[in-house]
Formats: structure tokens, sequence, C-alpha cells
């Protein structure tokens, strides 16, 4: 019996994608099928380039089709991907695939720290990524990418005095360091700084992105109502240290984001500074802030616990030299990439269950 | 010869205040001087009962009055204290002899931990201390006093109503912690927020104060601004870790304190989570967040370097436990002693060197 293309098909439809619940045939994740004698070819469309389960799809491609076509073929699946996006026909940024917010509640959890992480690591993976530091007060990017002295270009795009975001280990940032000298306070009240991030928004050329990130600075202000009142965000991450007053502000990000007003969704919860091992006492665990607290928490709202990050020295001097910890070879490097990843997942289960995020009326 | 309260007046004017530069007669510290035979009675009243150089100014006392009165009196000194102030006409507030702002620019570096407990050590020393929590957003000081489901009453007091501070451990408390449901956001723009910490200085039953502490949020915005155009502030406190990201915020608080819009004195700088010492390694110290950045800051700016608290697993136990670490019995509470004593002189040394601080005007 000779090989079709619909045989094949038909033994893809049993693959299914682990975390959208379907199999690859319905979700569209099929390209390209092609015969040529004994040779099977097609592509695999994945959700994101930083898919933890490209392995595992692959291979169950690969035995779906010896099972239901015959054991003497030869398959060469080519494994790619289209990051999905609900904001495909959005009014502001609608070649950005995805808005990703993250917020603590509280400062000093190291949510600039994981957010350049992430940032890099996605990029690191393949996709297109921005970055936006909205903490207008405190803003940590410059130096977490070694680029504190950078000042963005302007340019007239369409009549319109566009930023051009500064480029890093391949990701576009922008941040308000690039704006003013690094010793001066901006001494502002809320609407000054509100306009800045709506200037960081609308009025700089992000061109195509699969993920935009956003660094929130610490409460539930301003800032964070200019936010989802300017853009519709995709999704929010929280960042939480174990300690009782870090869980406590990230309870109220977390209120303030299910808010019904906001609704914007938790696509999950990461823990840092879990704790601390010294080099000498490799097996030692100093639980300095507290013990399972991250957990918990997402137990309690019913949030995906995406990452727990130790208290590891690198980390923080990565970030003071300017180059994320998740560049260099190393075991943290490798907690942020898995981190990454289960973000990146989230993303996609969330892209495939819920409609676009609504922008939020004003309130307050 | 007999002996004269002129001889003991002109023997006790040797006596310099080494804080101040001057002696005890001329800062009018001299009081009640009594001659009975060969006792001598007299009192010194220092400028705070956290003075860390009571033992030394009692001992320079007894000291001059045997070398130019006579070895074989005897010299019974009193030594008590009344706070210093340049507020005793300011129209708001005149009974809280000093208000003290503690910043930091950034979030999570222990501002609410080192407040908290320098408030206690104040008040173990016999002053009398009030807190105002401005963190708005993140409001840390219930959890670490152990009263967050305390509701303040309100009263009405000279035809106002007028909140009644909780009272914990000696020290009178204010906070938004107290005033709505510990898991919901406050997700208010910045004028809610300023009129939150207008009615906890305008409306609030401070009665008299020698110390009002203020935990000032993160960043430089609406309630920094609305603090310093309500109430002139006698100083501020900056407290950082030894982190670069850190110290680049906290240079912005002290951008913000010196503008000479604003000009707020910085009494001092704090270097908290300093290094982490394992119980099993005690002479192991693990500058996890770098080493010897508050000290430089300090030089940097020229602002008194008043303290190093370590890392100490103990101390954050402290904070989420509602009990402050200065009130149990072990090193981390002899710092935080030393810590406010070294704030008290320098609030002295300021209260006797610089006019009454200025309330602002409205700038931005």
């Amino acid at each position: 019996m000779a090989i079709t293309k619909e045989s094949i098909i038909k033994a893809l439809s049993t693959v299914q994608d682990p975390d959208l619940k379907k199999d690859l045939v319905s979700l569209n994740m099929i390209k390209d099928v092609s015969v040529d004698g004994n040779a099977i070819h097609f592509t695999v469309v994945l959700t994101t380039p930083a898919c933890p389960l490209k392995e595992m799809i692959k291979t169950d491609c690969i035995n779906a089709i010896h099972k239901h076509v015959g054991e003497d073929v030869q398959v060469f699946p080519n494994m790619t991907s289209d990051v999905t996006s609900t904001r495909n026909t959005a009014p502001l940024l609608p070649n950005v695939k995805n808005i990703i917010a993250i917020g603590s509640g509280k400062g000093g959890v190291g949510k600039s720290t994981v957010t350049a992480n992430l940032a890099v690591s996605l990029a690191q993976s393949g996709a297109k990524v921005g970055l936006i530091d909205a903490d207008i007060f405190g803003p940590s990017i410059p130096t977490m990418f070694n680029c504190e002295h950078e000042q963005p270009e302007v340019k007239e795009i369409n009549g319109k005095n566009t930023i051009i975001p500064i480029e890093q280990y391949g990701i576009k940032l922008i941040s308000i360091g690039f704006l003013t000298p690094p010793d001066n306070a901006v001494v502002w009240r809320g609407p000054m700084a509100s306009s800045a991030l709506k200037q960081f928004i609308s009025d700089t050329d992000w061109g195509e992105l699969d993920y935009l990130l956003i660094d929130l600075p610490p409460g539930t202000s301003d800032i964070h109502l200019t936010l989802v009142q300017t853009i519709p965000v995709t999704g929010s991450v929280i960042v939480t240290t174990p300690q009782k007053v870090a869980l406590a502000d990230a309870k109220k990000a977390i209120g303030m984001f299910k808010q019904p007003q906001i609704n914007v969704p938790i696509l999950g919860l990461v823990e840092n500074m879990a704790y601390f091992t010294p080099a000498e006492l490799p097996d030692n665990k100093y639980f300095i802030f507290g013990e399972g607290g991250g957990m918990k928490l997402s137990e309690q709202f019913d949030i995906p616990f995406i990452g727990q990050m130790p208290l590891v020295q690198s980390i923080r001097e990565s970030g003071d030299s300017g180059l994320p910890a998740v560049m260099k070879d190393d075991v943290t490097a490798d907690a942020f990439k898995e981190l990454s990843q289960k973000l990146a997942r989230q993303v996609a289960i969330r892209n495939a269950n819920l409609a676009e995020t609504k922008k939020v009326e004003m309130i307050n």
C-alpha cells in the first residue's frame, strides 16, 4: 500500500500536545507533509521556540507514524515554532504577540533579575524579545544589561517622533535609566511617571516581537493602572521571596491582577531567594527568608508554580556586572532556562484557552 | 574653702559634649546643682535617653569636679535627658520633637525591619516614639509588630474626627494595614495614597513624641513629595544593601533629599544584609550582596555611616513573627541598639547645628 499524506496526517492526529490537550492536527501544528518513497517529511509548528516538550513531541510523532503507517519508513520531522498570540488585531502594537507584566508587590525580591534572565533565555531559544523597564523610580535594567550609558535615538517614523530601543544581547530595551543621569532622582508625581510609560509603549519602535516583558515597579498604583489602561496585558508573572512580608505584598499584586475590572491572567508564580547554599557546604540549604511560602501561595490562589530560584551570589554578581546569569554555563543558567520554558508554555496554554485580555476602563 | 555652686559650674564648664563640641554649661545641660557638705548633686540633661555617651559624660563630670573642686568630695550626677527639637513652634504637630523619614529608593532592602527595630530600641531607652507606615501599597509594619488585626479607634477631638494610633511595645503606630483587609490590594493612584498619608499626619492623635519615624515606600514619588509638602522633616535615614542596583536607588533617594527645593538633612546611612554567617561556619562571612558598598556610598555623599547589619535569619523571623529582633537578648539586638543610639546622636547634632527644616512648596 502506498503511503499517502492522508495516512500521515491521520497518524499524527493521534499525537497530543500535552499542554494544550488536543492533537497536533486539530491544533493546526502540522505543515508541509511530503512523501518521497520511504522518506516522510513534515513540519511541526510549536507554540514557542522555548518549548520544553520539543523532544518529547518529536519522538511521539515518529512513534505514531511507525505505529500507524509502517515500521520501515524514515521519518524526518522539522521542528519549528510560531509563537501564538491573541493580539493580532489589537489597535496598539498588533505585531507584538504577547505582553507579559512581571510584578511582585514588594520591591527587592529580584523581579528585575528574574525579568532580565527570562528575556535573555527566551531570546536564546530563538524568540524575538523586548523589555520595558517600567520602574521609573528605580530602573535596574540598564545595569543588568550593562548599557547604563546608552542613549536611545529618536527618529521620525510616519510623522511621529519615535524612540528606537537599545538592543543588547538580542533584546530590545527601554528604561527611564537611558533618559536621565544615573545619580539623579526622578522626583515625579504619578501622572509624569505614567506618561513616561505611555511613551515607552506607544511612541517606541518595537517592530515584531514574540514577547514584550514589562518589569513593573513595586506597589499597586499609577504605573500598574496606566499599563492595563493603555494596553491589554496577555498575562502576568508574580515574583516573591518566601518571607511573610513579601508574600503579603505578592498577595496584593495577585489581588490587583484578579480584580474584576483589571482581570489579567496570572501565568505563574516564581519564588526567588528560596535558599542559600555556601560553596563550602554544598548540601546545606539555608532558608534565610523562610521555606515553602511560594508554593503555598501558588496553591492558595491556584497559580502555576513555575520556578524556585536559590539565593546565589553569582546571580547577584551577574546582575551587577551586566551579564545576566543565564548567559553563563552553570546550574543557575539551567534553572533560568527551565523557568523561561515554563513561562512560554503557560503563555501558549493561556492563548489556546482564553480570549484577548480587555483594556481596562478608567478606575479610581 | 567652702564649695560653691559657682565652682561646681565652673568645673563642669570644662566638660565637653563630644558630639556637640561645646561644654555642658554653655549647652544648658547642667541643672539643679546643690551642695550638701561634701556631697555634690547636679543633673545632666542629655539630648536623648538613647545617648551612647551617657557613661562617658558622667565620668567626665566626676573627674572634672575632683580635679577643679577637690579630690575629697562625693559627686552624685543625676543623668537624665530632654530630647532636643527644632519643631517647638511648628504649626503642625508642635509636640512631636523630631520627625525622621526612613527611605531607601529600592524596596526590599529591610527598611521596615530597620525602622521597626529603631522604634523599639528608642522606646526601650525611654523615649516617646511614634511610627507612621507610609508604604500604602506594601505595609509591613502591622506584621512586624504583630498587630495585623487591630483597628484604630476614631474619636472626635476638638470637633475633628481623629484617629487614635495603635499602641504596641510602647510605640504608637499607624498603617494603612490597620484600615484595609490584609489580602486586598489598595489599587490607588497617587492622590488617594497621598491623602491617606496626610490623614496619618494631620488627623491622628500623636500627643507628645520625642521621635516620629516615617517608614517610606520605595521610589521618589507622590508619598515622598506629599510628606515634605505636608510637614517639615527633621532628618532622613537611608537604608541600602551593598548590591549595585540597591546603591543606585539609594543614590536617588539621597539625591531627592538633597534637592535644593526639598533639602531634608540626611542623618545617616545604614547598610543592611551586609553579609550572611551560617551557624555552622561562624567565622565565614558570605558577602552575598557585595562588600563595602554602603561605606563607599556614605563617603561619596559625606553621610554618617551609622550601621552595618548582617543578613541574619533570626532578624527576618523576628519581623515575620511580629517581635522585632531588638527585643531579644542577642547580638543582633545589640547591633540595633547601637544603631538607634547613633541615630539619636545624629538627631541631637543636627538640632544643635541646623535650623528647622522648611516645608517644601509645590513642585512638579
